[in-house]
C-alpha cells in the first residue's frame, strides 16, 4: 500500500481527489486529505474506505512531521506561497512531490539536493501552467523530429462561462480566483514579434488585441500575459523570432475593461479612506473631475473616450458601478471595491457551468514551405464543484502522481513537463477522459 | 567656537557652504565639509580660514565617531536613505541635526529619545519641501489670526531654466535631479477638491492640468503630486475642502510628456536585454506595433492619439528618440534609456541659468465674504555652482543652523518648519538676502 496525502482541499483539489479514490483500489493506494477546514476535507473524501480527511495548519507544519513521514508522496495545492515550506518539509523527509503551480524559483534552487536524494519534485501539472506546456511540447518536439523549424509560437488560455451560461454583457463571469482577474496585467507585458521584443505597459495593454475563433464554440479576442519570453528556454525555443503567451477573452470585454484601466480603479497600491462612507457612484466620481453639474456617465464617456450610448457604457452601468449604492467595504483599495462588485455581478449562478479554452497556433518551415499547426482544447464543467478548471487543474496532477508512484516517471529532479516521459503518458490519459485536443495543420 | 558638520558636498551645497562661511567670523564657526570626493570638498571650502574639507564615507561611518564628537551640529545633505544613519549617530553622540529633505518615519520614530535628551533635528529646510512649508504656514496663521477660514489651498512649485535661457521646445531643461523627472508621478495621484477626495492614475496624469501666470515669469501649467493629502495635518488644515500640491511646467510639456507615458518608455520596473544593440528609434517601435512599412511617426501619431504634424510631435522628434543613433547603455530600463537622451538634449548650456517657481493660491471666508491670496516666489539662479536650487535648498539650512546655533530655535524634537518659531527668522532673513514672495489678496 502506498499513502498519498494531499495538503489543501480547496476549489481544485474536487477533481484531483475524485480521481485518486477512483484508482485507490486499483492502485493500492490510501490517501489522506489535510486542510484547515475539516468538513471541507470530509466533503471531499465521502466517506471512502481509502480516504482520509485530517486537519492540516501549514503554518503549524513541525506538528505535522509523522503525517508526512508516513506518506510515500505529497502533493501541495496549498496557495502558492506555501509550496516552499513543503517543499523543505519534503526534502528532509525524502518525499517525492507534486504541485500543480508555478515553479518558484526558491524550489527550483533546491534542485542539486533534491537530485543528490534522487527525490522527484513535479511542478506545473495543472491547466496554465501544466497542460498548455504538456500540449505545444507534443507538437513543438513532433515538428522538430520531422526537421522542421519553428518561427512563430502562440499560446492562449480563458477560463470562461460555458456558452450555454453566457447570458451578461461582459460575456464573462469569475471562473477562478477573482483578484487575479482584477490585478491581471498590471506592469508591463512582454513578449517577441518578428525578432523584436515588443513592450505593451498597462495603460495600452486591453487596447492591443489578437483575435480567434474556435470551432463550436466562436469568437475571442486575446491580450498578452506578462511575460511570453521566460519559456522560450524551457520550451527548447530560445531562438524563435515570434513567442507570445495571452489570455483569452469574449469580443467587446478588453474595451470595456481597458476604462477601468484608464480611470484607475484597478489599482491596489493605496487605500480610499472613506471607502464606507461612499457609493460606488462616488468611488467612480473619486476617479473624475470635480463638477456636480455634468452626469457620471459623461464624465467616463468624455474622459476615457468611449461613446456616451454604445456597448462599452452599458457593460460599465450593467455592473451597477454608477450607482448610489453604498459600497460597504472599509479602508479598501480601489481593486477591492470593483472586486466586491463583479463578485456581485459576475458570480455563477447556481445552475452555471464553466469553460476552459486553449488554443496553440505554431508557425513552422519544412523544405522551403511553411506551414501553420492550431491545436485547441475545450473542456466544460460538469457542475459547479467538478468545474472545467477543477476538473483540468487536478486531473493531470493525480495522472502524474500514478505515473510516479507506479515508476513510470523515474528522472530524479525538480520538473515541470516538457519532457516526452512526463506528457505523453499524461496527454495520453487525458484524452481518454476526453480532455483531447484539436488539431490541424495547413501550408501558408 | 561652535564647530559644524557639513556631511557631502554636492549640487545643493554650494550656497549652503558659502551661507555658514559668510558668517564663520561673525558667529565664530568652524566649517568641516565632508564628501567622498575630497576634491570636490576643498573646491567649496575654497581655503576659507575658518573652513576644513575632509574626506567622509557615509559607508563607514563608524571612522567617523570623533569628527560626529567633536561638532556642535551636524548638516546632512547625503543622499536622503543615508539620513537616518546620521541621525542615529547625532542621537548616539547628542548632537542636534538639519536636512533639506522629507522626515522619513523612520527618522520620527526617533521622536521620543530625542526629546528625551533635549535635542533638536530640523528636516524639510529646503525649498520643496521647505520653503514651501514656511510661506505657506505664515499666510494660513495669518489668515487664521484674523478669524479667516481656510477653504482651498493650492501649491504648486516648479524647479526650470530661467526665461532668458528657455530656448527649446520643451521650455524644459534639467536643473536638478534627471532621474526624479523620468519618474515622477508614478504610481496614483491624490487630493481633496470640494470635499471629495480625487485620484488620478498616471497614464491620466499628465491631462488632468490647471493653468496658472505669474507676473514677469509668464503662462505655467500644473500637475498634481502624488500626495496631498499628507500635510493636512501638519498645516492644521485636517478638515479644508480643497488641498492640491502640484509641480509646474510650462505650457505644452505635459501633453508631450504623456507621450512617454502612454508609450510606456517611463518605465524603470525591467531592463530591456538587448539595449546595447539597440537605436532609440528601435527602442520607442518595441513599444509600437510591428509593421516596417509604417513610419514610427505614424504609429506614434495613431497609438497615442497625436496629430502627425503637431507640436506635440515636433517636441519629441527634437529630442532625437526617432533615429537610428545607437542607444550605448548595456541592459537598461526604459527609463534610463528614456533618461540618457533627456540629459544630452536637456542639459543646462555652460551660460544657461535656472529659475524656481512658486505660487500659492488659498481661499478663504472671512465674515461673510471670500478672499483669494496669491503668493509667489521667482529665484533665478546666479550661475552654475549659485543655481535657484542651491540657493533656495541650501540658504534656509543655513540660516535655520545659525537660529539653532544661537538659540534663536529652543524646542526640542523633531520638526518641520511649520511653527512661527521657525518660520519668521528663516523668512525674514531669506526676504534680505533677495528671496522674497509677492502676494496679492483680493475679494473673490
Amino acid at each position: 500500500m502506498k499513502k498519498i496525502l494531499v495538503l489543501g482541499a480547496g476549489l481544485s483539489t474536487t477533481s484531483l481527489v475524485a480521481y485518486l479514490l477512483d484508482h485507490a483500489d486499483s492502485e493500492n493506494w490510501k490517501i489522506t486529505l489535510g486542510d484547515l477546514n475539516l468538513d471541507l476535507a470530509q466533503k471531499k473524501v465521502n466517506g471512502h474506505p481509502m480516504g482520509e480527511a485530517i486537519v492540516f495548519d501549514i503554518c503549524n507544519l513541525t506538528s505535522y512531521v509523522k503525517v508526512i513521514q508516513e506518506a510515500d508522496l505529497v502533493i501541495s495545492m496549498l496557495p502558492a506561497r506555501f509550496h516552499i515550506l513543503v517543499a523543505e518539509a519534503c526534502l528532509e523527509h525524502n518525499k517525492p512531490m507534486v504541485t500543480a503551480s508555478y515553479e518558484a524559483p526558491e524550489i527550483k534552487n533546491m534542485e542539486a539536493e533534491v537530485q543528490a536524494k534522487g527525490l522527484i519534485f513535479l511542478n506545473e501539472l495543472g491547466v496554465d501552467p501544466g497542460i498548455d506546456h504538456m500540449s505545444s511540447m507534443r507538437i513543438i518536439d513532433d515538428i522538430k523530429s520531422k526537421g522542421g523549424k519553428l518561427i512563430s509560437f502562440k499560446s492562449r488560455t480563458g477560463g470562461l462561462v460555458a456558452p450555454q451560461y453566457d447570458n451578461n454583457p461582459w460575456n464573462y463571469k469569475f471562473t477562478w480566483n477573482p483578484r487575479n482577474v482584477v490585478l491581471a496585467g498590471q506592469g508591463t507585458s512582454m513578449f517577441i514579434r518578428n525578432n523584436r521584443y515588443k513592450y505593451i505597459p498597462y495603460q495600452k495593454l486591453f487596447s492591443r488585441l489578437e483575435k480567434t475563433h474556435i470551432k463550436g464554440v466562436g469568437d475571442f479576442e486575446i491580450y498578452p500575459n506578462r511575460d511570453s519570453l521566460k519559456y522560450r528556454d524551457t520550451y527548447g525555443l530560445g531562438d524563435i523570432p515570434t513567442m507570445i503567451r495571452g489570455t483569452m477573452r469574449r469580443p467587446g470585454f478588453s474595451q470595456a475593461w481597458d476604462v477601468f484601466v484608464q480611470l484607475g480603479i484597478t489599482d491596489d497600491s493605496f487605500v480610499i479612506e472613506d471607502s464606507i462612507n461612499m457609493t460606488y457612484k462616488q468611488f467612480i466620481n473619486s476617479f473624475l473631475k470635480y463638477d456636480p453639474s455634468i452626469p457620471v456617465e459623461d464624465k467616463i464617456a468624455a474622459y476615457t473616450n468611449i461613446e456616451l450610448k454604445g456597448e462599452i457604457m452599458k457593460k460599465i452601468e450593467w455592473l451597477g458601478l454608477l450607482e448610489d449604492e453604498p459600497i460597504g467595504l472599509k479602508e479598501a483599495t480601489p481593486a477591492q471595491i470593483l472586486q466586491k462588485k463583479l463578485e456581485e455581478k459576475w458570480g455563477l449562478d447556481p445552475e452555471d457551468k464553466d469553460m476552459i479554452v486553449m488554443e496553440h497556433v505554431l508557425e513552422w518551415e519544412l523544405q522551403n514551405r511553411t506551414y501553420q499547426t492550431r491545436s485547441s482544447l475545450v473542456v466544460k464543467g460538469k457542475n459547479q464543484d467538478e468545474t472545467a478548471m477543477a476538473i483540468t487543474v487536478g486531473t493531470p496532477v493525480g495522472i502524474a502522481t500514478r505515473l510516479l508512484l507506479n515508476g513510470t516517471i523515474q528522472t530524479p529532479g525538480i520538473h515541470v513537463p516538457v519532457k516526452p516521459e512526463l506528457y505523453n503518458p499524461i496527454l495520453n490519459e487525458l484524452e481518454d477522459l476526453g480532455i483531447k485536443f484539436i488539431e490541424e495543420t495547413r501550408k501558408l
